[in-house]
């Protein structure tokens, strides 16, 4: 394993054989963490090559199990965010995809610290089931199209052990390090089709669209190396993805939008996505026909159907989505006023989502509990007009007190006198 | 300490809090060696300021017992070597500046691989004793101005344990980290002045001339940081120093050079390192002085009779000094016959260290027991003619077999066709 470090630290690039000696030497214990954390940092400075990133990739995806989902029939797909601020996707995405034909087989994940994660906001629905036999989970996207579970333990232990190294030797921020980490696990999902939605901004593990873009790069590369359709998309955290930061409150917003009434970056950005996994589903011949399927799916009701289908068959109360007046509203709803006129030129996502965080949305550690009900509601979004004595957001919480948490949210906002022109919330699209 | 490591990965500066907070907490257990490993490999990349050294080495300096040495009058120097193949000075310098009236407390290491240690030197002769109490030691240099003797435990605990886990995660070649290692131990040892023989060349630590000049630099830094009189010579291991390798056979050429009858290259690095340091102990004015009271000290033969004084001071047999054909010899004495003509150009250091370690001369693990008897005797320096079917060199064992160690020897030694100058051992002096 020395041998291999030296190798690495002297920038020369590995064979497969030593990285899978790593691999699975580090998984079975054999190889220590004190050279894991060694070898990580020398990967840090130095790098990996396009082939030695998909070798790691595959050794980390073969160190546990790998899900099968021949028994399901067509082409899965899979859509993965690398994590942001009131990002509720899958939700809409899922639901609208399926309504179309597509068949979406998605594991998912929990929130930590300011970012939400999928599994949690489907808990804030009463009865949901995250909890998934493979079978079960097979069944299901045989059935309806969809599914959404929590990770099994078995899945890609390699990364599990790795990343949680990397996380207290600050060898974290590595490119071929997160894209085979991330893409490990995808990969051993089964699903024949990945779509990547690598966010970047305040509020993403990417801050500038240049590293977001060497991250989906390394990623699609990977896919290509190891035989799976995958693409990817650079979206924009450089404010919150719609309206809604907190797990019911996203719900919420995700039902609004399959009814036709969702924010209009949401509904870019599902459109988008939906469009592509059409695509690479072979339901569409093109983006162009995907996308316009997807609004379809939106326009006739086909998606909120489909959510239906998918509350119910992981035993989600689906009367929540006929009237979501039911889901509980926190005790204090406190509104956030503009001090000045002007445009909004940024929300910046980091505030926001710690914000929410602190008012109960999120986890700080993983033991913390989490309030369904908390978060923080947008009423302006970039390019809007606004003036003084306006809302610009609203705070919902069961807590009492929070001055701060209500001063960074108002300090959230950037307002300019000038008006502000708005991006599409796709900047690049990489396949 | 993640941010610690961070900052470092970043190419920051460290403060000497956070300097002092790794050492501590890692010396105590606090810091696991993951952490500690990936800080090291942070440092290979990013380096330290000679500030951030200077801390580093003090904070482990301090980790453990410093030797007070207060109670020795006047000034008490040291040498220290990087190591090399054939590196006996220790044994000539120490008495020739002792008998000049310096007060040399040296403490001092055992071989490992390809390169030697004075204390495995010393335990040839018979009775040698190189455990003393810190007591003895400092009687001992008051009373015959020279003592050598094994590293205590409780020296330096810092380095012994961050040193043993860069051996094992490739982070050892980084010349603050290997400075501050060495440093930290010459400094816990309690002399005013120090001089470091920094060797370069295929049996040193460091490969080239040039690195050898950073790392002395580095170690003079250091010193002067920390208030003590440091300097450093950079010397020649492109061939082995002096013409024997191995334990008894270098106390042998130690007594012969001490009588006047040693090799040009080692009497020539005895003169300067005498030399300096009988400049550092403030007893000659001058190094042209000092290197005129060393060759005194060789002519008139008071070195000579310090080695006597040490060996009976430390338990040794002073009768193998009047008699050195007591040291017994190895059963087989091999000749390595030159197959061509010409001049020598070069001596691999290294092949003859290595080739030297197998007849038995050296420890491959530190459980190996050494051959007080084996090794290589030189017959031939870089400049000598050579005729075919001249002796080159002696290879000296107990062991039966050795045709590849005898191929290896007469393949270390370069033959041009052209006459070959020579360099002086001393290629520059730092102060």
């Amino acid at each position: 394993m020395v041998d291999i470090i030296e190798k690495k630290r002297d920038g020369f690039a590995l064979t497969r054989q030593e990285i899978d000696f790593f691999v699975k030497g580090y998984a079975r214990g054999a190889i220590p963490d004190y050279q894991a954390s060694a070898f990580a940092m020398a990967v840090y400075f130095r790098g990996m090559n396009k082939q030695e990133t998909a070798w790691l990739t595959d050794a980390m995806m073969h160190s546990g199990d790998t899900i099968d989902l021949s028994r399901i029939e067509g082409v899965k797909v899979d859509k993965h965010s690398t994590g942001g601020v009131g990002d509720k996707t899958s939700l809409v995405v899922g639901p609208l995809v399926a309504a179309c034909g597509a068949k979406m087989a998605k594991m998912s994940g929990r929130g930590l610290g300011h970012t939400g994660g999928t599994l949690d906001k489907m808990e804030s629905v009463p009865g949901m089931n995250i909890f998934l036999t493979e079978e079960q989970f097979i069944d299901q996207v045989n059935r309806i199209g969809l599914a959404i579970m929590g990770q099994t333990a078995e899945i890609d232990p390699a990364d599990k052990k790795l990343y949680a190294l990397r996380d207290v030797t600050a060898t974290i921020e590595s490119i071929p390090l997160i894209a085979s980490s991330i893409m490990s696990k995808k990969l051993a999902a089964g699903t024949d089709a990945i779509l990547l939605d690598v966010k970047f901004g305040s509020g993403a593990f990417m801050k500038t669209l240049d590293k977001a873009r060497e991250l989906a790069k390394a990623m699609v590369e990977i896919g290509d190396e190891l035989g799976r359709d995958t693409r990817a998309i650079l979206t924009d955290m450089q404010q919150p993805l719609g309206c809604a930061a907190g797990n019911s409150l996203e719900v919420k917003e995700a039902i609004a939008t399959l009814s036709g009434k969702g924010p209009k970056d949401l509904v870019e950005l599902a459109l988008n996505a939906g469009g592509i996994l059409l695509e690479q589903a072979h339901i569409a011949k093109d983006l162009e026909e995907g996308k316009a399927m997807i609004q379809k799916a939106i326009d006739d009701r086909s998606g909120l159907k489909k959510l239906h289908d998918l509350f119910e068959a992981q035993g989600g109360d689906a009367s929540y989505i006929d009237d979501p007046s039911k889901f509980p509203l926190a005790k204090v709803i406190k509104p956030i006023v503009a001090k000045k006129s002007g445009y909004v030129e940024r929300i910046d996502s980091l505030t926001v989502g710690v914000a929410a965080m602190k008012l109960g949305a999120g986890r700080e550690t993983m033991d913390d509990v989490i309030d369904m009900s908390a978060g923080v509601v947008l009423c302006k979004k970039v390019g809007d007009k606004v003036n003084s004595g306006d809302v610009l957001a609203y705070a919902h919480t069961n807590k009492e007190g929070f001055l701060e948490v209500y001063d960074d949210l108002l300090n959230a906002f950037e307002i300019s006198d000038k008006e502000v022109k708005t991006h599409p919330i796709v900047w690049d699209y990489i396949k």
